[in-house]
């Protein structure tokens, strides 16, 4: 295994130009950790001009990442382009197509196609990884995938969207409104062009429908995971959460119940002291949870140049060993069609919202959760100034389901003004 | 690859029979992920009627483990007797001469003789991996030979014996003293038939032995860790650390410096914020350092039998797959024989020590600091009974080769009674 491993780039944004970078300047390195050389053969991107702080002149360029892709030349195709369908697509199955291995960070595509993907690399014998597609650089797919494959899986949990956390983070120490902190991330640049996709809780969707699919040996079912996004939780919900000892994540939870495969990302209340709720900033953490190992807790840098070209070369790197393993784990075939489970395992809710200041209104809610099966923990009505008087209520456990139930008799009552915020209490 | 791999296991305590177990009661899971059955086919241990909570009955006993590494039909010998010499390396020896892949869970063997049975291996083309000899179920040797190769590894720290980790929560939690926390790990079955292993930090050395090697590409160098165990920490030090807002943990720490490689394992404060700080109990943590990655923390439980089999497993089904990587990720020729740097990075240094109760006493360890180079950064002298004065000081930024000079300065005066504690602050 003295013959090179050659590369074919497609994308030279920041994490395309880190990789080049890194094969350039650490090739000794690179060398002696894979026991050959690894070389980048051929170069695409949108812009040839660019200044990306690194020469191509040693590479062949092509303007089409499809051409690249199929080049004889090329041994692993190293898709960074983005986007779930289009270019990236094109070109990671025509890589596939030609039996070339493929690596990419590509969450999007994955959460979208990955099953047709990964029969299409079975098909022509050709790998496809993508340990950067998931929480930056922490290796956590090899964790999964290798580390841990001797467990059963129980539960997978993560956060996984820094702009999100760097926005709650901000929110909760420097006491600003989710409008100010989001304005904020996005005058940092931490936004995606699309702000949705981290604040719906897309991006991070993506990644749990990855780590659930190999986790659970499942087809990845990014449809079936549950959305909820951060734009609704207010600074006041962080208060009283910091008051019971908790705080507020955009939480990924993916488990395998008797009721079919549970996939969350929303906000939740975590305790305040365990590693989730510790994680503060752009900082990205995964729980694994397995019936041998307990829980093994990875945390570091979920984006930025550095960790994400880390993340891709330990993919390329495995395969200059000659590693092949299955997309997800397994091989495609044996993946199964998860029933999802939308509201199978009970918790605690923390409910927040706001009354008509009139007589009986509070007991109408509390009509309604009793005559959804609800029983409360605690409840507190706080001074207000306005006609509407602001309640929290914190449920014994219950499900998702009959907490809806609960909030839609509510409505019905008509004492309920604007829309009510329920977050889950996840035991971590 | 639908043929079976063939396990031979020698060592059947908690470990190999938890290693059993999953390759009975996981069968399939194991076949789905890996695309072929792993099955055992001969066991051996000490005594063949200890009931170990599983049926052995299908598979052949030998007596002499260096036996069952011979057997033809054995494609991977995995290792859990223990002892850094004696059958285990015979045994362990016997599988590479064979051309037999090797899975040890044994530190000791590997901290002494890491790189002659590295060299073996390769000179037979056999694999040796040891997940379950560092951080238990933590796959950490995964990550920095495999995930994280595509980074220059710049420090690696961590808190690797559950059982030092207990005694100091337990003295810092409950107050009891170092005698009280030791007795109390004892009758909970925590400690090693000799302890030294455990709270003289041997145990644990041998682990950042086998994560330095990897780290830096160096030839295994137990007899380089500078080792200092946590019999001499006392509640006061606890309290003092935690009055600055620090917690006190046995840390390996090694990195590679310009003027050699370091490697300590010692009892530290380290900020009590931090998720080394945070980490109480029995549990292990790894922390990663890499020029692309920045810091990755890895946490999980360190031993038992379910976490260990886990990282036993986990070996064994890369070996199922195909996967071919060197004992210390890269070949055991091109491993350097690094230089020992005893104390090269500077640190602020926590120092106590009891002084006699005449007037210049404290002057003289002032002047013996400052004619070291070392300045203060703060001082207390503590009220007393006895004839001896209780002093803490916390350094600027020094030597640890300064520091010890100073103190034998002190000593010289004949002020000082016992022996000083100086423990290192560890920024983390």
């Amino acid at each position: 295994m003295t013959t090179p491993l050659r590369l074919g780039i497609a994308g030279l944004g920041t994490v395309g130009a880190g990789v080049v970078k890194i094969v350039r300047q650490k090739a000794d390195l690179l060398r002696e950790r894979t026991g050959r050389p690894i070389e980048i053969v051929a170069v695409s991107a949108r812009n040839r001009d660019t200044d990306r702080g690194v020469s191509l002149s040693d590479y062949a360029w092509e303007d089409d990442p499809v051409a690249l892709a199929r080049r004889d030349d090329v041994d692993v195709f190293v898709e960074l382009m983005g986007g779930a369908d289009g270019p990236a697509k094109a070109a990671t199955e025509a890589a596939l197509d030609s039996g070339t291995d493929v690596v990419t960070a590509n969450k999007a595509m994955l959460a979208h196609h990955g099953q047709a993907l990964a029969e299409r690399a079975e098909a022509h014998d050709a790998i496809l990884r993508f340990e950067a597609a998931v929480a930056g650089g922490i290796p956590v797919i090899k964790a999964l995938t290798e580390g841990l494959a001797g467990n059963e899986i129980t539960r997978v949990m993560g956060v996984m969207n820094g702009t999100c956390n760097y926005i709650l983070t901000r929110m909760e120490g420097a006491g600003l409104t989710y409008q100010e902190a989001f304005d904020e991330a996005d005058a940092l640049g931490y936004l995606e062009a699309d702000p949705e996709l981290d604040v719906g809780g897309i991006d991070a969707g993506h990644k749990l429908a990855l780590l659930s699919s190999i986790a659970f040996g499942t087809q990845v079912a990014f449809d079936a995971v549950e959305l909820e996004g951060i734009g609704r939780v207010t600074i006041d919900d962080i208060r009283q959460a910091a008051d019971m000892d908790f705080k507020i994540k955009l939480l990924g939870v993916c488990r395998m119940t008797g009721r079919g495969l549970e996939q969350r990302m929303a906000p939740c209340l975590v305790p305040a002291s365990s590693p989730l709720g510790q994680l503060d900033g752009g900082t990205n953490m995964v729980v694994i949870e397995g019936d041998q190992v307990g829980q093994i807790v990875m945390r570091g840098a979920g984006a930025g140049e550095g960790p994400t070209a880390s993340a891709v070369m330990g993919d390329v790197m495995d395969l200059a060993r000659g590693f092949r393993v299955s997309t997800f784990g397994q091989s495609a075939g044996s993946l199964v069609a998860a029933t999802p489970a939308r509201t199978a395992t009970p918790a605690s809710f923390y409910l927040r919202m706001a009354l008509a200041d009139r007589p009986g209104a509070l007991a109408k809610v509390a009509t309604a959760l009793g005559e959804a099966g609800i029983s409360i923990d605690r409840m507190r009505q706080y001074g207000h100034s306005s006609d509407a008087a602001p309640v929290l209520i914190v449920t014994h456990k219950t499900t998702r389901g009959a907490l809806d139930q609960a909030i839609e008799a509510m409505r019905a009552t008509g004492v309920v003004r604007g829309e009510p915020v329920a977050l889950r209490i996840e035991r971590v």
